[in-house]
């Protein structure tokens, strides 16, 4: 595939939106779609649309359309969803669990493969199907096991310490529920953030111009 | 305040970081920072930081630096953190429920008025003060208060039937927690997302990039 030796961020951030609208489309039985028709679904225009994809190569056909399935699948591979990355959960509190029952993990070709609990209380709670363990057991996990991505959703205050333990045991990815921002020093260990309140800040913001 | 009439999507998303950021700040006990020193704490270039700021008027001196407690203020007020928005919680299963317990919502400047559920199991439920309510009470509710925004973190086949009801009853802004992505249709209605399954394929897609 051709691909472009500089994505931007901003097309890169794009890309899921595009994939959750293809599942969409497909569950809908459309199997072709128009850059126009695509873009006036996802409020944007048909030369951002043919312009976000020509990042990647060439996916569409002048005035034919888009094929639904072949897009998807090409997106769904520019976005690592082939590559089955295992997941882990470290704390799971309410908003692991909530991930753990609710997040499709599977869908977009990630494996759960545990989840992580300093509090004694909860080792050992099933839920949907997975066993809660104790985090005194997660070092040896990593270290037994190929984990890709460590899910952070401690308390706050502990983010930094455990992020640090983590990168220490070798995870190359976190994915941090946790408010703090996170660093992560010279490992170059990826950090994508769920900044709950940036969002809603950004929300107050739009309602406070409309007023 | 100095204001220009258009600012940049990408600049309102900096701007919760900023806040944090300077919040961190002053909880260290610092009292003023240079664009340069700010911009190496936050990965950003000087000129990227002076750029946001010049957007929203002038903020700091040069040579000077910027007031920690005065620039946070002044975010805060275009974020609209001084308005004291009221929210309302839809759907109080997992997910709600962590955020009621760990979102500080007075902390960015929103009251938040109630929680509602529609599983009769979970109405009555008390979390950190909030006492989980009937969702066949919840337009009565919108009805007899001033409800700026709506958090909607129902069960995704429901998303967008109650949205629809949020915003048949005037509500003006959802703050949505479900992976559906709602059609406000013509009612101007504010749609912010928490879509997880973004967040983790762009986790997913530098990953792959860096492999």
């Amino acid at each position: 595939m051709k691909k472009s030796s500089y994505i931007s961020k901003n097309v890169i951030r794009r890309l899921p939106r595009y994939l959750r609208k293809l599942d969409e489309l497909a569950a809908s039985g459309v199997e072709r779609i128009s850059s126009g028709e695509l873009g006036s679904q996802m409020g944007l225009t048909p030369s951002q649309i043919r312009q976000d994809f020509s990042c990647f190569g060439e996916f569409g056909q002048q005035g034919y359309g888009y094929n639904v399935a072949a897009l998807r699948e090409q997106i769904a591979h520019i976005l690592g969803m082939d590559r089955s990355y295992s997941v882990i959960l470290i704390g799971a509190g309410r908003i692991g669990q909530s991930l753990i029952e609710n997040f499709s993990f599977s869908h977009y070709g990630f494996r759960l493969l545990g989840a992580f609990e300093i509090r004694k209380e909860l080792v050992g709670t099933e839920i949907a199907g997975v066993t809660i363990a104790d985090a005194e057991t997660q070092r040896d996990f990593i270290r037994d096991n190929q984990v890709d991505i460590a899910i952070l959703s401690t308390n706050k205050d502990h983010a930094q310490s455990v992020a640090e333990e983590l990168i220490d045991c070798g995870i190359r990815s976190i994915w941090n529920f946790t408010d703090a921002d996170l660093d992560p020093g010279d490992s170059g260990c990826i950090i994508e953030n769920i900044h709950f309140s940036d969002s809603l800040l950004a929300l107050s913001y739009y309602l406070t111009e409309k007023e």
